[in-house]
């Protein structure tokens, strides 16, 4: 199996099983809207950092390596609880 | 098993799993839409980008290798939470 | 067991698991509207695309190896978040 | 166990997991309705067609091979996304 | 345990899983109508074939070896679709 | 443990599987509806025939042996798909 | 642990799974009303018969010994399809 | 681990399993009224009887020696199937 | 790990499992309301005896041991299929 | 991993699959109300004893050592079945 | 991988689980609201005592270590049956 | 596979089953709000402490290290039980 092949053996059935996880909806309603990622573990550090500008929309999933999203700045926030409009 | 066979063996279950990943839409409402993929790991970087032409309909599942999407440009785009609007 | 025999042995059990994935449906309105299966892997490249002439229907599923479909052309695409209908 | 009997041993498991695949049902609207079934796999070929005449129904499931159907011709197609009418 | 004993040992487990498959119902509105059994596996063949009279019923799961079945003549048939009637 | 136990040790889990199996339900309609099991596995053969008389009541899985059921003679069949009556 | 505690050691998982097996109700309308068990297996044959009298009612289970059950005589059958009786 | 530990060491986990098999209610509306246990096992024998009086309410799971209750005299019987209420 | 630790290792898992069964709940409406616990097992035997003075509440699980429960004098008793009274 | 870190290595899985266990929330509506638990096991023996004065709420899990729960003294009690009140 | 990372290797399955756990929450009424964690296992012991002010809000899983909670002073609690306002 | 992929080697799989894990949103309805983590384990400890101002959003998972969370300040949060508004 060649380099150029999509699929690498040997994945740990795990990695593939993140690709359920749950994911949230961010539009941003202004510039410079930050969806700041904390990361998994003992130490809760601040992750990516994402900008979004006025009227783009991310999906972003929790990950093995983000267990929660901070969101600054003006935006819509899509989740299994429904939505909530963060503010500036 | 010839190499025309559309089953390659030894495949890991784990990336036949993914197949039943979650999936998104999105239709452009403009030109040059923009779908960029955000890798899944410790780092989050930009991956593939894929552009899309007024009209067009993309459907896109999370997968091993993209954990979050960004859309850029005025289009529609279904998820588990709805339909929200891209704006430029 | 011979060659006749429409079940060979020794498929690895996820291969099977993905008959079970999730399809989209896709009626072409006009002739020429083309479905093109975006690969799964580190790499997002084209795939392979089929043409649907005018009234054509495609059932389609996401494989071990298309994790993305891009609809070009007037059509009806049913996905598990309603229908939508890609433009010219 | 001798050779009239149903079962055979040692079929892979994965195989009879296949009887709950998802199935779609087609009914011919017109004479010469064609069944493509499209090959799951790293390429995408034409695999088997099947021709029905006015009135006839097929009931099919995606298979270890089938991971894509096309429907040429006049026909009403139930899938789980509701039914669509092919044309002509 | 004897030959007269209704369960043999060593019979695979996935044998038994079939018995969970789906099953669809047709009932004959004229005589002479036909189900073909259509096998599974790498080749689509025809496999059994079965005639009902007016007025009789038959329930028929997919199996092992068989991944689609197609009705002729005038009859009424019920899948996980709904129910829809062949015609001559 | 002795011969008058009901339960025997070494039975195959897959065996008491099937006593989850889907059943169906015919009641006569009129002296002798018969019931034919057909089997399961690569040929498809008449296994058992049961004949109810008028009024009587069968209550039938699927098993490891029998994969479709006929019904002849005026019945009324439940099945996970509703009510049919099956006619002479 | 002694001969006088209910529970064995060593019986095998496959058989307490079928405690949670399908059961039906029956209720007589009339005395002699005749519940038979007709054996699972390669073989149908008839197993247990229980007789009821007017007005008493069986909840009995499908179990590994039986795949089938034939109500003769005047009684109310409650099943996963809904109630029906049988009739002399 | 003491003999007065509520905890045995070493139970098969099908035993356990077996909690959280399906129950019956019974209300007796008359003195006397019996609950008869039929075996589990290729041999149907009776098992356990158990009298109630009148009044009285017992609550009974199918067990690993229990495939069948008969009730005899009158009482209020809950089932999933609903309540049924058996007469002398 | 110390005596005074709430959890001791090697208790096997099936035990764990039955925190999970089946409860019901039993309010005395008199004085000498009795919760007689039947066996489970090959024999069944009367185990525990609970006496319940007039307006206490008992929250009871099925367990290894209790397989059936009987209920002697008033008291309202919640089952998955709803309430019942005992009477005297 | 020192003796700060609030997770151990090594405990059984079975052990944390008991926080997914069925709870029951008490309020105490007078001073002196309690909850006693009962052991699960052979024997059925009382466990610990908790006093609620009036207005105090307990929210209390079955465990792997209480199968059982008596409530003593004017309280509610919410459980599956909807709520109920205990009396003095 | 060193010890700035979040994730440990190692840590079993187990305590994974535990994060699916059910929660409850808690809103203070007034201050000094006390939320006593009870111990599992064999003996029910105080274990962690939290206390919220006035307004604070409190969201809390059951753990490995805690299967009980005790709330004391003025608060509204939501659990999975509903909320309760414990009372001083 | 070099230290530019974002998947690593190795990780066991229940790090990765913690992405399906609950998760709660806050947003900050002043300036200064605190959301605490609380450890989860044998001792209660507080962890991480995150600040939010006011019109800020936060979107956080139960982890392997994080079994309660305590809000300070207003602020509204969304769980699975409902909407509730902390105060100050």
């Amino acid at each position: 199996m060649d380099g150029q092949d999509g699929v690498q053996e040997g994945r740990p059935a795990a990695t593939t099983a993140a690709v359920w996880g749950e994911y949230i909806v961010v539009k941003a309603l202004e510039d410079g809207v930050t969806i700041i990622g904390m990361t998994r573990g003992r130490e809760t550090r601040i992750g990516h950092s994402e900008k979004l500008d006025r009227g783009e929309v991310m999906v972003a999933q929790f990950t093995e390596h983000v267990a929660a999203m901070k969101i600054r700045g003006r935006a819509q926030i899509w989740t299994r609880h429904g939505m909530v409009e963060s503010e500036r």
